[in-house]
C-alpha cells in the first residue's frame, strides 16, 4: 500500500459508483485503502454519501475510520446511530484510550447507555475507570491495553500468558514487569527475550530503569517527558504505584501538534482551529474576535489622540511618525512575549532566578531600544527634521521599546501564575496595548519637546 | 528511575563535588540519570566541569549524552578531541542516523578522518551511505538499524535470525519482510508471531499493507504521512523498492517540533531559536532583523503621511483613526497568512479549486470587512465626528480589510510556489506592509472626502 494521494478526480469516480450502487468496485477500492484515507474521503462527500460508504465498510476498519474523522463529522455520524450500534459496532472493537475519546463527546445518558450495550463486561469497566481522567491528563491520554508480566515468571511462562494477552492488544511495543500487588518495576524488551534461554527468570533480566508518570500529571508534561527521553510508550502508575495503563507516542504527538497550532493561532489572532477548507461562517467566526479587540483597542486609541488634538493641529509633522511608534511597540511586545510563551510551553525555563531573567531582557531591550533610537534620531537628522520632533521620536521609541519589552516578558509569566493559557498575551492583545500605551508617551512626549523647544 | 527535575540545589551540590573530586559520589549520582538529564545538566555547568564530568561516563553513556546536547555544546566538545576518541567512543555506538547527524557538524576533511578509525567497516559503509542523502530528506532522518526476514522463511527461521540480527539494534518495533532481491514486501507484527506456531512460514501470515516512502521525498512529507497513519516506524525503500532503512517517529517528533517553532517564531518577528536561557547576545541577533524592517516600512510609512501633510493641518482629526487603520491592516493580514501557513505546513489544503479558495476567501473578507466598517461608521455618528471623517473611516476600514485579507491569502501562496518558507509571510513583514498601505489608502480617501464635504 503506498502513500495515498486524493484528488478531484478519484472523488468524482467515487461519486459516480456510489449513484450506481455500484458496491463490488467500491468494496475494492475501499479495500485499497487505510481508515485514515477514507476518513480523508467522507470529509468531501455529501453525508448521504459518506452514510452510504460508511455501512459498506467491516466493523474493525469502521471503528478506525470513525476515529480519524474529524470531530464534528463524527459527532453528526453518532447522533443519527441507535446506542446499541455504537456499542457493537464502535465502542467494543477500539482501544480502550479511542473508545473513551468517542464516548466523551456524547452526554452522559447516551454514555450510559451505550455502556449498557457492551457485551464484555470488563471492556466497560476499563472504559468507566478512564472515564474518570480528565482529558488533559496522562490518565486521560492512557489506555488500558498493554502486555505485563510478573517478575517471578520465566520466559517460556511469559510467552505463554503474552499469547493470551496479545490477542487484546494491537501492537507490542514492550512488555512491563510488575511484582505481585500490580507495582511497575521495570519493562522486558522483546530484544532481550529473543536473545535470552526460555528458562530465564524475568527478575534477572528486566530492565528496572523505567521511566513513568502518575495518572495525574497533565497532558503537556506527558508530551515533554516522552519528547525529551525520545519515548514511544510511557507506562502510567496509580498513586501507589501500580501500573494501571500506557500512552503512545502517536496520542501525544496528537496533543503536540494541537497545542502548537493553538498557540501559532492565538500568535495570529485566530480562536478556533480553522483550515482553509472549512466553511466561511468558521473562518469568520475564528477572525472576529480578536479584530473586535483590535478595533476596541484602536477607538480608545483614537480617544487618546484626539486629546492631544492641540498638538497635532500646531505641529502636524507629529502625526508622521504616529504608525511607526504603534507598530514598533506591537512588534517588540510579540517577540518578548512569544519566547516567554514557547519557553514555558517546553518547560525550557531553566534554573535562571527570576532577577537573572529580568535582567537579561532588560540587557536586551536596552541594546534595542538604544539601536533603534540612535537610527531614528540619525534619520530625522538627516532629513532635517525640526529638533523637538528629532527628539520626541527617538525619545518614544526608546520607551516605548523598552516598555513593550518588559511588558510582553512578564505578561505570560503572570498569566501562567493564573493558571491562564500564556499565548492569550501573544498576538493582537499585545499588539493592540502596546499600539494605546506607545500612542500615549509618545505624544505626551511630543507635547513635551515642543512645549520647550518650539 | 522516576522523571528527574533540575534544581539550583542538585546544580550546587554537583559543583562542590566536582570542585573535591569525589568521583565516587558523582559516579553514584550520574548512574541514576537518564544522558537526557546529563545533558540537561551540562549546559548548566562550566566547560570544564562538564568535561570533567562527560569523563566518568562510560562509552555508551557518553554516546547518548552527546546525541543530548545543543548542537552548538556538541560542537564545542568535538573540537575538542582527536578523531580517534570520536570514532572509537562515539560514533561506533551510536545508531546509524545518530552517528549522521553528529558526522554532518564536522568539516569534510574531519569525517573522512573520524571514519577511517572505525573498526566496523561495514558499520563506516552504513554511514557513508547516509552521508549522500539531503538532511531534510527521508534519507537523512533514516537509520540503516532493522530487523527483516525473507518471505520464504519459517517462524522458527526468523526466530534465530533475528536473534542475531537484534544484537545489532537498540529495540525492536516491527520485523520487515523483504522478497529475495530485498524488495520490501509488507511487515510482521511480534503479536503475529507470538501467535503462530514456529513452523509457519512468513509469506503466509505476514501483513502485506505497509506504508513507506522513498528515501527523497522531504521531512516534511515524512511527518505528515507518520502523523496521518498514526505511525510509530516508517520503513524507507529505495526507487527500485528495495528496504534500505527505517525512520522513527522520535527522530520525526524533533523535526515537527522544529517546523512548528520556527513558524510560531517567523509569525512573531524572531529569526532564530532563542530560548529565555539564551545569552543577550543571541536574543538581541535574533530580534534586530524583524525590528529593522518594521523600522524601514514605519520610515517609508511617515514618508507617505507626510505627502498629505496639507490634509492633516486642515483636519487634524484625521490622524486620530491612523494608528486604528493600520493595525487593522495588520491584523487581518496576520490572521489571512497564518492560516494559508498552517494549511501549506500541515498538507490539508484539500482539492478545492484555486478560484473556489479566492471565492471563499472574498466572502470571509467581505463579512469582516462590512462589519467593521459599519462598526467605525456608527461610532463616529454616535460621537458626532464630522461627516467626512466617518465616511473616511468606514470607507478605508473597509478597503484595508478587504486588501490586507486577499494579500494575506496569496502571498504565502506565491512564496510557497517559488519554494520560498510562507511563514515568511507572516509576522513583521506582512503587517509593516499593511500597515503602510492602509495608510496610504486612509489618507488618500481623507483627502477625497474633505474636498468633496469640507
Amino acid at each position: 500500500m503506498a502513500n495515498f494521494e486524493l484528488t478531484r478526480e478519484y472523488i468524482e469516480n467515487l461519486r459516480l459508483l456510489i449513484e450506481q450502487k455500484d458496491e463490488e468496485t467500491l468494496l475494492q477500492l475501499l479495500g485499497e485503502l487505510h481508515p485514515a484515507d477514507i476518513a480523508e474521503i467522507y470529509e468531501e462527500l455529501s453525508i448521504e454519501e459518506a452514510k452510504y460508504l460508511y455501512f459498506l465498510l467491516d466493523d474493525d476498519t469502521a471503528a478506525d475510520v470513525l476515529i480519524e474523522l474529524e470531530e464534528e463529522d463524527r459527532l453528526r455520524f453518532l447522533k443519527a446511530l441507535p446506542s446499541e450500534v455504537i456499542a457493537r459496532r464502535f465502542i467494543d472493537k477500539m482501544d480502550s484510550d479511542d473508545a473513551v475519546d468517542v464516548l466523551s463527546e456524547l452526554d452522559e445518558e447516551r454514555q450510559k447507555e451505550v455502556l449498557s450495550f457492551l457485551n464484555d463486561i470488563s471492556v466497560a469497566g476499563d472504559i468507566v475507570d478512564l472515564l474518570h481522567y480528565k482529558e488533559n491528563s496522562a490518565g486521560g491520554l492512557m489506555a488500558k491495553e498493554l502486555i505485563k508480566v510478573k517478575e517471578s515468571w520465566s520466559i517460556i511462562t511469559c510467552l505463554r500468558s503474552m499469547r493470551r494477552q496479545a490477542e487484546e492488544v494491537d501492537e507490542v511495543y514492550f512488555v512491563y514487569v510488575v511484582d505481585n500487588d500490580g507495582i511497575l518495576k521495570g519493562t522486558l524488551s522483546l530484544k532481550k527475550m529473543l536473545l535470552s534461554a526460555t528458562d530465564t527468570i524475568v527478575k534477572d533480566i528486566y530492565n528496572p530503569d523505567v521511566i513513568s508518570v502518575n495518572a495525574d500529571v497533565t497532558s503537556e508534561e506527558v508530551s515533554n517527558i516522552m519528547n525529551k527521553y525520545d519515548l514511544v510508550v510511557l507506562p502510567v502508575t496509580d498513586s501507589i504505584g501500580r501500573l494501571v495503563g500506557r500512552i503512545t507516542i502517536d496520542d501525544v504527538v496528537d496533543v503536540m501538534r494541537e497545542e502548537a497550532e493553538k498557540d501559532y493561532q492565538l500568535a495570529s489572532g485566530i480562536t478556533h482551529d480553522v483550515e482553509v477548507s472549512d466553511s466561511v461562517f468558521r473562518h469568520t467566526k475564528a477572525r472576529i474576535p480578536w479584530l473586535m479587540i483590535g478595533l476596541v483597542g484602536g477607538l480608545f486609541g483614537s480617544r487618546v489622540i484626539s486629546v492631544f488634538e492641540g498638538n497635532i493641529d500646531d505641529n502636524p509633522q507629529v502625526a508622521f511618525f504616529m504608525p511607526l511608534i504603534a507598530a514598533m511597540g506591537g512588534n517588540v511586545g510579540i517577540q518578548s512575549s512569544a519566547i516567554m510563551v514557547q519557553s514555558l510551553a517546553s518547560g525550557s525555563l531553566g534554573i535562571e532566578s527570576n532577577l537573572k531573567k529580568l535582567l537579561k531582557e532588560l540587557s536586551v531591550a536596552l541594546l534595542n531600544a538604544t539601536a533603534l533610537a540612535l537610527l531614528v534620531f540619525a534619520y530625522n537628522m538627516a532629513i532635517g527634521s525640526v529638533f523637538a520632533l528629532t527628539l520626541t521620536v527617538a525619545s518614544a521609541m526608546f520607551s516605548v521599546v523598552m516598555f513593550a519589552s518588559l511588558f510582553g516578558t512578564f505578561l505570560p509569566l503572570f498569566l501562567h501564575k493564573l493558571k491562564i493559557d500564556p499565548a492569550m498575551a501573544t498576538g493582537p492583545f499585545i499588539t493592540t496595548l502596546n499600539d494605546i500605551s506607545g500612542m500615549f508617551v509618545y505624544l505626551l512626549l511630543a507635547a513635551y519637546f515642543f512645549g520647550v523647544f518650539v
